[in-house]
């Protein structure tokens, strides 16, 4: 069975406990020192228990990134796509900067590059984030915003990887107005490719 | 004196040995095997004249990530924005995935979110690309094709943001075509912006 497939709810009970337990311990202690016993210890959920539903720490830790409260994506619905992408670069751009998740996203997002194990469970959270947000972009299409054949993991990828330079790499602050800068700069790319088609 | 400020030149007649020297460590043993009794033992070079030069492996890792051969940014002329752009894309889609510059660049790069060090490190590199990447801008605008307004920065990191989420995180296959996709996709955003500027 892959756990990721689990219905949610499906797990063990205190499973949102567990997530949060196992995300704390990869911020404080990094990937090589994240073990299902730290975390056992750090949830006061046994280490059987653990066991019985997730056989290794990726599995554990992959769930967790995906099922977490903390690192769930909220998808809005703000009447229109602007809105909509504006409220998810705001989303990812507090995980990325908040005290309270920065330290577990630098943790396993940044490591992903050279670790096989952590670049699996990134890819796969990157893949659950996009199948969440298609939303967004089919009521845009419904809406006759979107061009129905807009690339939509490149419209993702050029705002969400636009943030993560912007306070990863350049080390620079952002706030609101980022997230409307990018998206408007996308959008009107995706809106000429709209008209393009509709000549 | 700021290392990093020395011309070009000025440093140990053999900075570049030593530069690619510095980054094979690194992507052989991370940034904290990295040591300056190792890139001496492998470059031939004495560590006391590596010494006399860089203080500390954060500055020599410094000189090497912005002076090296390897990462060198070669500032691409083609006559046109659009191809400007797309060659400084593929350029960085090489770095980021050939066999001789992606250890490095996951090494320094994807650690750097976790290490204050490092992250001081990426950020005077990036601030560097940005300031060579300059030229193509300003030759756009001379041309016309760019309005002189535009952010500049903007374009680089929703450019190399996009390809960084690509290859580091959804793990993906990248070829030529992406880069032409998110350049036309950023350069029809950045060209709406100067029509309605022009309004």
């Amino acid at each position: 069975m892959n756990p990721s497939s689990r219905p949610p709810g499906s797990g063990p009970r205190r499973a949102r406990q567990l997530y949060e337990a196992t995300l704390s311990q990869l911020a404080e202690h990094g990937y090589d020192g994240l073990t299902i016993e730290g975390v056992a210890a750090a949830s006061t959920v046994n280490k059987t228990t653990i066991y019985r539903w997730w056989r290794s720490k990726d599995e554990l830790l992959t769930d967790a990134l995906i099922g977490s409260d903390s690192l769930n994506l909220a998808v809005p619905d703000t009447g229109s796509l602007r809105g909509d992408l504006i409220g998810l670069v705001a989303e990812a751009r507090r995980m990325l900067t908040s005290p309270d998740t920065a330290p577990t996203v630098a943790a396993a997002f940044a490591a992903a590059a050279s670790r096989p194990a952590l670049a699996t469970m990134v890819k796969r959270f990157f893949a659950d984030r996009l199948e969440r947000e298609q939303v967004v972009f089919q009521r845009a299409v419904d809406r006759g915003e979107l061009a129905a054949d807009v690339d939509r993991q490149a419209v993702m990828d050029l705002l969400i990887g636009a943030l993560w330079l912007r306070v990863m790499f350049r080390d620079e602050p952002v706030d609101e107005d980022f997230d409307g800068q990018v998206v408007d700069l996308v959008l009107a790319g995706v809106e000429q490719h709209r008209d393009r088609g509709a000549r």
